[in-house]
């Protein structure tokens, strides 16, 4: 792998680059399409291309329970058992062990939430445990008892074979007191050491990603980035957890540490807003669920921002989602009342096109903020986005 | 529309022809692409096309009962509303008023079924009431009331807007009485000539089928053929029921008497095996949703049968569903492991790439009929087919 800096936001931490993987090249930032039980639910391999995506994102948790991993490695690693002929990443399995267990309710999206140890009182009996070795976690499946280790966690990666792979990390809740915080970090560090380890010992074309954790305090953060920044790793993670608002902040923190010439990826981010601070602030990649479970539920992405297709006033509008929307639902005559009907018809369609479309609204909106470092337009860009974009 | 046939298929009433409709041309004998609610459940119109499919059939009952005819009309029709720019066709509604109020179980693909009128003991309360005048049904949907008359099936057909349409007809039961069958034969009649006289007052482009019924009863599906015949329609249906022993017995009754430079359309019918039956007696045209359901259970079909991919072998299968297929699924490399985790896993690209598999399998199939009545190799592969295939 390599990663190549085209251009500076100047005034920024944000820069434009070229990452290039075994199995083709990433032009940063960019969105990376989450593709969680090796498939972008509802999209086949060439509609995922055609909404300009360069890189899925498979979830370790979900892969290793179904259909395990040895199923993927057998078929020829993630790309190949999906069908997907360009760069793939896994994330640890972490998240995932920590989050589905807990407490977890419509914020799941907005990469804040309860993790198990450190959350605050009243979240749901945990399905994890987590120790200095690692953590024993239930499936959200059928309850069975599964353990996963810095070691376990980097050898499943191997197994799978995706281009990017990430070190084994513990997220902890905003909430978390900055005592547990700084346990929580120390134990990702620790974590991290012996990821990369195993990582080594493995051997292969991999490219290992180390996650910096430390929540929302400058000094967690910052002692994480210089820790994670002094190993061997090909880029960084940057996890969760600190509120929205603390967001842009902590990523700064860390983005000042970490070395310019590795890619940096900022785990499950994918609202607009934040997608602005996120790349002003020096992070080259992000990927989140947000943008497709919400087209499966009808909330569609435009430049005023969500609108619910299920309203009633859609039944009878014959536009486009989006006129200026160069998607396919949007190019082909598409109409919302036609989406209006297949929503409230419950049609499986209805998920494939709103997905496209969503996903194709995210893709392109990153694309335009690296055109924007590309040719200095960025503020403009960013200030016409969001003068018409409602939250 | 125009109807030009091409080829014969000796010793047999069998022939090979093509449709000229305003939305482009159809090669006789064809399947028809079933889409109820103006979708073919799980595929783009893009995906419906590389199938092979040249027509689109949407269902009238569903269409008036979601979006509402108006909906469909206002966004220029059937084919304009979903997207696809091919031919397309409405049925009368007549089935589904009748069937889908009553006792209909696993057979309800099999072109067999207890209609409401004449229908055998222990069936459902009937959600239809059946008069001279037309048909008083509930929703399936909220059990709202409704009625149907020819008068009004062939007024929603028309601004629904489908390139050929069907006069309303009843269907009966294979299990009803000769003497009922007469009954609801001769009230068909009266309602071809009813809907006949719709079409010819509402005016257009649309052409409008004639039904032909009569059950398993030589009398009165020759009978019927003769009445339906005499009438001025521009093409002929060929409805239930009869036993599926039957069909091909009753289908030939029925061709022999329909004038030849018209088109015939065996309505419901789908099963490979009946399907040669069909075009060696006659029929152009037959839809069926069965195929299409059918993927979407994860039964696929192949050269020696129907497979079903949640059986436990193909988890660690990494061959395609068939080697020699030319699907967009076989041929891109996803795998029966990959198709049994996203059936497993609830995936809703499992209905996808499972559907466009079967209904390139059988389009393919009718394809291939027809070229053996062009080529005179109709009766070799029909014998390499069957040798193959178990039911």
């Amino acid at each position: 792998m390599s990663f190549a800096l085209e251009s500076r936001l100047s005034g920024t931490l944000g820069r434009a680059g070229v990452l290039t993987t075994p199995h083709g090249v990433i032009h940063t930032p960019a969105f990376v399409a989450v593709g969680t039980k090796a498939t972008v639910k509802a999209l086949t391999p060439d509609q995922i291309a055609a909404t300009g995506s360069e890189v899925v994102l498979g979830n370790t948790y979900h892969l290793y329970l179904e259909p395990g991993e040895k199923i993927v490695g057998e078929a020829g690693g993630l790309g190949k058992f999906m069908g997907w002929s360009g760069p793939t990443m896994t994330d640890s399995g972490g998240f995932q062990v920590f989050s589905l267990g807990t407490a977890f309710g419509k914020k799941a999206n907005k990469f804040i939430g309860h993790r198990v140890s450190g959350a605050v009182e009243g979240q749901r009996t945990p399905l994890a445990h987590i120790d200095d070795n690692g953590v024993t976690f239930r499936s959200y499946k059928d309850g069975s008892v599964h353990r996963f280790t810095p070691e376990r966690s980097i050898e499943i990666q191997h197994v799978i074979g995706a281009d990017i792979i990430f070190a084994f990390d513990e997220c902890t809740s905003p909430e978390a007191s900055e005592e547990y915080q700084k346990e929580a970090m120390d134990r990702t560090h620790r974590w991290a050491k012996r990821s990369l380890a195993q990582h080594k010992k493995l051997g292969g074309e991999q490219v290992l990603f180390g996650v910096v954790q430390g929540g929302r305090h400058e000094d967690l953060r910052k002692e994480s980035a210089r820790t994670i920044a002094a190993m061997d790793f090909d880029g960084f993670g940057i996890g969760g957890s600190f509120d929205k608002a603390d967001m842009g902040t902590a990523v700064r923190w860390v983005s000042e540490i970490l070395p310019e010439e590795k890619p940096r990826h900022l785990l499950g981010i994918g609202d607009p807003l934040d997608l602005f601070e996120a790349v002003e602030n020096g992070c080259d990649l992000f990927d989140c669920v947000a943008p497709m479970r919400e087209a499966r539920t009808g909330a569609l992405y435009t430049k005023h921002g969500r609108i619910n297709i299920e309203n009633a006033r859609y039944k009878i509008d014959f536009s486009a989602i989006e006129d200026e929307c160069d998607c396919y639902t949007c190019k082909n005559g598409f109409t919302k009342a036609y989406l209006a009907h297949l929503f409230r018809s419950e049609e499986i369609l209805a998920s494939t096109l709103a997905t496209i479309h969503n996903l194709r609204f995210i893709v392109k909106l990153v694309d335009g903020m690296r055109q924007g470092i590309l040719d200095s337009t960025f503020e403009k860009y960013k200030d016409k986005f969001l003068s018409a974009y409602k939250k």
